[in-house]
């Protein structure tokens, strides 16, 4: 099958590589779209070692599989774990200790004509759903795990520290809790997005010092880790949503003397997300900006990267 | 009066200071006794810019003050809190915004003969606690800061790093959760008075990566908080109690993608230290390395700051 594949933090696009197996209890998804997230261009630069099919945002059609679900559109929930570790048996399969990621850990992801995925990890996209829009359901998952992990109030005062791909989702599901929001970026044209839902937001002078409960750092660099911190007040919390590339430089003994928590964050829950987007309560649509075909998937991976860029979704199949 | 003065970072040992008066509302107290602090060390090193009376451990008595408590041994909480701030009226009065704290922030400390606080802040000793006891009511408090902070539950795995004054006394509080607890240091003879009260203890090569749910980093330094972050699972809990002189570099990465939540802690409720220490089910008589009388408190200082040294405590008032 044809996809695209990264050896040595070099991509290539192939179309030897063999369709993948799905092993008992598996299915077999036909790949219809897949989003370039941050992650891929992180592990593309060398975060994480990694050697394969790139892609863990995406949506497809189930081939083989139980029969109830053949055919039907889904997406996935990333980590296949093994249902036996402490993890697992503590209903935390995310951090499966023996789990694989896909596109991101020993499992082949989306940028390719097929993958496979345990079939507990699938979760059937409503008709009322767009391909484009059932994309998001990772990213919104992953936007929705702070408040799996804390308590958000409407008297809390929330600032989210970034306006990319990640800071749009993530500052869409947090309005939904009527939290007093302030969204900061660089990009006019972005926090515009966020404007238009009611979404107050501002440019990184807008932060006043020790103002806010809580701080959600999605800017993976230290600059926003900088501000994020700064605008919390003693026994805030602090939200760590981006990976970094290389170590950030931090000055515990004002964490101590002002209590402040730090909490990382990573993969949500899918069908809350897939729900949301259902009921259009999150507007995924301005993120997309632009669509290519899988065969041109290497420039897509160029036009990801360049800055101010929201969402490249790659077209698997051609509709 | 006399007192040891800090200045430029040099230490003074000084018989022209002015007796305090106490402002309204505040009690003046001739201090007893006194102890030795890190983060006095730490401040004499330059981590936190303070010129005046260090000290901030201490029981004294009464000598201007309520009726009821004149001549009554005391002990204080060493934060002063205004009373209006958005802090003290949302009862979190050691954040105050105008606070000052017992030779730390703006206000003489207890290395003198007399100091002066408010009077909500002082609790009175009980007789069948010996003064020397009582002068560990303070870190005792910043020890059960963490119980104030986190649930610790039986069946917590929870590792204490740093077998030091700090790390004795989290790990006695801890110990009183009846968690499964693991204390690690470099000297045995420290180590051995936690193994006299039955708590487990080892040096760093006991600590089984990701095997606790919670750790506690009580030494300061970067190879103590890699340690306290190695030995916890993903989901686990790292409390950062001390102070550290510089920054800590840090892999924010291996935090998001292990959901690690890092928490800050500082000082602690003084009434249930007292009542502890007063029930004896924390011993801190181990943990009193040395003796002197104020005339001497330069080469206390110097005595404090010798590795492998615990509590040194200053005789204000020879008795």
């Amino acid at each position: 099958m044809k996809g695209i594949w990264l050896e040595n933090q070099q991509l290539q696009l192939r179309d030897d590589i063999y369709t993948p197996k799905p092993a008992s209890g598996e299915a077999l998804v036909r790949v219809l779209r897949a989003g370039i997230c941050n992650t891929d261009l992180e592990i593309i630069r060398g975060y994480y070692p990694y050697k394969g099919i790139l892609g863990h945002e995406f949506v497809g059609v189930i081939e083989q599989g139980p029969e109830h679900l053949l055919n039907q559109r889904v997406v996935g929930e990333i980590n296949a774990a093994c249902g036996n570790c402490r993890f697992c048996l503590s209903h935390q399969p995310t951090h499966c200790e023996n789990r694989s990621v896909l596109g991101i850990v020993n499992r082949n992801g989306a940028f390719a004509e097929y993958l496979t995925l345990p079939v507990q990890n699938l979760h059937v996209v409503p008709d009322s759903v767009s391909t484009d829009e059932a994309t998001f359901t990772e990213p919104v998952a992953a936007a929705l795990e702070i408040q799996q992990q804390i308590q958000i109030c409407p008297v809390d005062k929330v600032l989210v520290v970034g306006d990319g791909k990640l800071g749009q989702l993530v500052a869409q599901t947090l309005a939904l809790t009527d939290c007093e929001l302030l969204v900061i970026g660089r990009h006019r044209e972005k926090l515009a997005n966020l404007e238009e839902r009611g979404i107050k937001t501002g440019f990184a002078d807008a932060v006043t010092a020790g103002a806010f409960d809580i701080s959600v750092e999605c800017t993976g660099n230290p600059e926003g880790f900088a501000i994020a911190r700064r605008a919390l007040r003693p026994r805030g919390i602090l939200v760590l949503k981006s990976t970094y590339a290389g170590t950030l430089s931090l000055d515990v003994s004002s964490l101590v003397v002002d209590e402040i928590t730090l909490i990382g964050s990573r993969c949500g829950p899918l069908a809350p997300a897939l729900e949301l987007i259902s009921q259009q309560k999150i507007n995924v649509k301005p993120l997309i900006h632009a669509h290519y075909p899988l065969q041109a998937g290497i420039v897509a991976f160029e036009h990801a990267k360049q800055k101010g860029v929201l969402k490249v979704l790659l077209d698997i199949e051609q509709g």
